[in-house]
């Protein structure tokens, strides 16, 4: 029997599938990405079904290979247990052959590692392949950003974009309804590949052609987060707290609009915009350690709060305002962010926590009647 | 001895003071208002210290009247007690007489009274009167929002601004630090006006040329406000409630832009926008009863949990939410709303709580790659 149409054609494999995606990364949200991408392999006739996720080796407490169990159980049970991820994910060792047969490439390692890995794949990547960083929170140097998507595609000389948004990823693996952008920069065919390729009933993705707003959402919200924990910890209520997260949502959008004159105010509403921004700002380890530091008056140090609270871990926000303060000292824009200043000044113990609602008065030059145009 | 500059001449009254401002209203924001109000005229030069408060009129249990009361006591001990207003502020039971002199009126009464003051002050305010309206919660017609400020204007011949925002009047009224966005139509200067009138270090004011972007906000929010209860009630989690309070924003500016095509974006990202949004989503009455609406299955009407959990006061969201969905059946909009759209289906009850999650599948027309472009 004839097909009726092009997706039976498909569907009977007339036309082989033209993309095959490898994850490189199988932490947390890496194994949840496999997992939606995997879901959606299976359903598209342009994907070819396996999906390889290349993973960090590692020995499990039973002495087992971490690839091993994950490719015999279907799950990741040091970093997602109790997740199947789907039986055409398959785990791989060897970075090198992970990616060989790949032409969708989705980097979602913690972001200290991506330098060393893009070192190990220049040469070794398909010339046609695309890539997607979901890595938050790259580096702001004093000359300003250090993107990870401009790291990737100068390293591999590939086009990359960035995922973002309100993303806790125990929450997508268990299928609770969330939303994320896709950044790209010229061409909207591929973002919509992207967007395909993550999208699920309960996983909506939007494209934005805005890269660099995208992937500086991801970071300075951490920033934010800080000041949100500070209004919690000193008891300020939620009138005091929506101010905050408002002026903190206006200095990411001013910040990165004056490094980047392309990103564009309508980013700001995205998933990777306000909703990171409120979920960061309600549950998340930044705010979670900023309000204890405000709880104590500031006595005791973020780094004592950070071993105490988070078994190692360290927050993204503390080092991330430091490292804003250094550009806006940098460039003489200090009194333009007098958010992110004093989130620094707080951190360092220069100032009390109660001043991150005293802002106003320290700063005169913060425009009282600020209309889009009084500010960046 | 001669004065030194300006302000001097101008506190020592050489230049009499220009403005007089009457709070037509004496409710818990508008005793608020009147304490920011008062604090201001006391030091400012051009404008009289005393502001006048209309007090509708009421006999407290112990006989006396509410009016004298405020008077002796410099408390307003039905609608804020505990809080002195400042010795200028002069209560007054008749209206006509509260309005006589002033030039500057801040209407802040229940919405449904506003048509009645309206008509009784025809004829009796000064020519050279401005107006500015903090009542949220305008009608939202079929044909489209029935403006609170518009009411003003048209019925008393007046210029009518806006104020509205993130604004607890109990965190203002123990000075706790918030904003507000004062929404005017032409003239800036009278805007600035404004703002220096309501400002303090612990409320700062923003003006934002757009009256009707700013005045639809403090009622759209009260219906996304529901949208974010009933997620809380499902026990959805953080990335759930962000996303669908994004979502909320984008269809209060998609809806007001389509019905006033002069509404700005940036209005969204000022107080009365996103800050509000997030207070009313994370306090807040309607979103109370939404969550125990939803935790009881949709299986109790709002009707009896308004009486249980309320005390006699209606829910602004679940009347706002049909009268939003009357003018988008009459626009043919519904498929452009979804969320909207399923806020008032769930409230009616054709539509179980958790449809506030699975509209995105219910909606195909919801635009999946959705940019700035693809949705108004």
């Amino acid at each position: 029997m004839a097909p009726v149409n092009n997706i039976v054609q498909y569907n009977n494999n007339e036309h082989p599938p033209t993309f095959k995606v490898t994850v490189v990364g199988s932490g947390n949200w890496g194994s949840v990405a496999s997992k939606l991408i995997a879901s959606n392999t299976l359903k598209l006739s342009s994907f070819h079904d396996e999906v390889k996720m290349w993973v960090f080796e590692e020995t499990l407490p039973s002495g087992e290979k971490l690839t091993d169990v994950i490719n015999d159980t279907n799950e990741n049970v040091k970093y997602l247990p109790g997740i199947k991820l789907g039986r055409n994910v398959v785990a791989d060792p060897d970075l090198e052959n992970a990616v060989r047969d790949a032409n969708m490439l989705v980097f979602v390692t913690p972001h200290q590692f991506m330098e060393g890995i893009c070192k190990k794949l220049i040469g070794k990547i398909r010339s046609d392949s695309q890539a997607i960083s979901l890595i938050k929170g790259m580096e702001v140097k004093k000359e300003g950003p250090c993107m990870i998507s401009t790291l990737i595609s100068q390293q591999l000389g590939v086009n990359c974009c960035v995922l973002m948004g309100a993303n806790i990823a125990n929450e997508i693996a268990v299928e609770k309804f969330s939303e994320a952008t896709v950044g790209y920069r010229g061409n909207r065919e591929i973002a919509e590949n992207w967007v395909q390729l993550f999208s699920t009933p309960y996983f909506m993705v939007s494209a934005c052609q805005d890269v660099e707003g995208v992937e500086l959402c991801g970071t300075l919200k951490n920033v934010v987060a800080i000041a949100a924990g500070f209004v919690d910890g000193l008891d300020m209520g939620n009138n005091t707290k929506a101010a905050i997260m408002r002026i903190g949502l206006r200095e990411m959008k001013a910040f990165s609009k004056l490094l980047f004159s392309s990103v564009k105010d309508s980013t700001f509403f995205e998933s990777c915009g306000v909703a990171d921004l409120i979920t960061t700002c309600l549950g998340g380890r930044n705010r979670k350690c900023a309000e204890a530091f405000a709880k104590n008056g500031g006595k005791r140090s973020f780094d004592e709060l950070e071993a105490e609270m988070l078994q190692g871990q360290k927050l993204q926000g503390v080092s991330t305002a430091k490292e804003v303060y250094e550009v806006l000292k940098h460039k003489g824009w200090l009194e333009m962010f007098p958010l992110f200043t004093t989130v620094h000044e707080i951190c360092t113990g220069r100032l009390p926590p109660t001043s991150i609602v005293e802002y106003s008065e320290h700063t005169p030059k913060f425009p009282l009647v600020g209309g889009p145009t009084a500010f960046p």
